[in-house]
């Protein structure tokens, strides 16, 4: 897949159901004038998103993934996006996509300013090459997130659970990342706890237990985590969601950043200190994490 | 005016001079497509912004708001705007607005993803009637913005002090008051201080003294505070910037929130709880805002 895709979709009320929705997607130009000035996404990053993994053609965990675009939406107050409207979208534009790997993305937004109803569109695009990524492995380093673990629950207006466009802060923190010579970075709640990654969720291994942060509306519950857990539990591994001190991290036998599209990325040092890497256990993910799933 | 009008504007290095830039324009239809689906300001909110009034045709405080905006640029690593680009094109603008209140506003987008350059434009159209609500006043109620007061030296790339297109939270906030009854929020930091409103800053007086809150990075410094700050001293009344804690609120013996458009708004009730209202000083200080200022 060389070329980009869009599809803009006309929204449908969720409680629409009928089998075919082709007639409420239009082909554009992913690299024309699309969008109005008008658009909320683009003066406000007012909406939600997904970025969904595809392989050979394959999108992976699409229905997590519009599980988790609804939950966004219901937290921006957006109207609930039409599941099968959205999985007939990524299955045209999934099928665009041809071999190898590529990335599609989903989004909502609140649309044109004082307008009537939300603008959504997906778009598809070849995904960069990781494969050395995930050979070699990440630095990253630990950046303070400002927010205290209470904060999700006592002020939700402050969208902490939801995947919204408003994505300045995480751009930001990857600069500052690299700025100090890392791949990436490890937000840390303001009282001193493991949070996750810009765009990634991070999981851990303290001796044969895989641990990640408890996603309660602080962080987004991640799609590839969740498929990766899956997997430990098929080879018996016991995994788990804690609240981990900050201070826990160097003692970590293994660490991890998984995404959708970069998939699993071993740490190999956090803020300098060097972790072990299990080169093995990332090839073996991986290759679980590039066959085809739902 | 009742037109909607956009100018894109091919971003031109800041230490570039010449007399004319208006070859660097290009008029669009404010309703028709002009962005791609690959902008970062609608796929991540990455970018920054400024909201300018007009007054019959005049742009106000102009320089202030360019100030502003090169500042967040440079919190954001963007490159820095060309201010006298961005004036002519303001001044275009302006001078296709005619009679009333009328609203630019500017955007400076990290542009295409992967691209070579910015993505910049600005837009006018029509204000909304605010007249209603400079008479009346707002009901406003105090959110929790989640973050200490440190957060902002701590952490700079929570962007705290840029005027960003990442505002979801902000738009969020203003719903939570709307279902709170109110009209407007005032944002405190998780460590119990008065910060300022989602899209205005706020000003307080206690006895003959106005005050506002520190602008020191956790929160913008607002160009109609300045105004007023410089319309007060020219009346012999005394200003400051404190740290304001919100349990101050309460014996407030008047407040304002003041934005670029709405101008000054006083605010008749904090939570619930009734304030004295000096409408006199009130429409005073909306006749300065509203004549010709730079």
């Amino acid at each position: 897949m060389t070329q980009r895709f869009a599809l803009m979709i006309d929204p449908v009320a969720a409680d629409e159901t009928r089998d075919d929705y082709a007639d409420t997607f239009t082909l554009v130009d992913a690299a024309a004038p699309a969008l109005s000035v008008g658009e909320l996404s683009t003066q406000r990053g007012d909406g939600v998103f997904e970025s969904i993994g595809v392989v050979d053609g394959h999108a992976q965990e699409v229905v997590p993934h519009l599980d988790r675009l609804a939950h966004s939406a219901r937290l921006c107050d957006l109207p609930e996006p039409n599941a099968q409207q959205w999985h007939q979208a990524i299955d045209q534009a999934a099928a665009g996509c041809g071999k190898g790997e590529a990335v599609i993305k989903l989004i909502l937004s609140r649309g044109i300013e004082h307008g009537p109803t939300p603008t959504a569109w997906v778009t598809a695009a070849p995904a960069p090459d990781f494969s050395a990524v995930r050979q070699r492995g990440i630095r990253v380093v630990t950046l303070d997130r400002g927010y205290d673990l209470g904060a999700a629950e006592r002020a939700p207006w402050l969208l902490l659970g939801a995947k919204t466009l408003s994505y300045a802060v995480n751009m930001a923190a990857l600069r500052e990342a690299h700025r100090r010579d890392a791949d990436d970075a490890i937000f840390l709640s303001s009282d001193g706890f493991v949070l996750e990654a810009p765009t990634a969720s991070l999981i851990l291994r303290f001796g044969d237990r895989f641990v990640t942060p408890a996603p309660n509306g602080g962080i987004l519950h991640g799609t590839t985590q969740l498929s990766m857990y899956e997997y430990l539990a098929t080879r018996g591994l016991e995994t788990g969601y804690d609240r981990i001190p900050a201070s826990d991290l160097p003692r970590a036998d293994a660490a991890w950043l998984v995404s959708s599209v970069r998939l699993a990325a071993a740490v190999t040092a956090i803020d300098g200190h060097e972790l072990p890497v299990d080169h093995a256990l990332t090839d073996e993910l991986n290759r679980y994490l590039l066959s085809p799933r739902d």
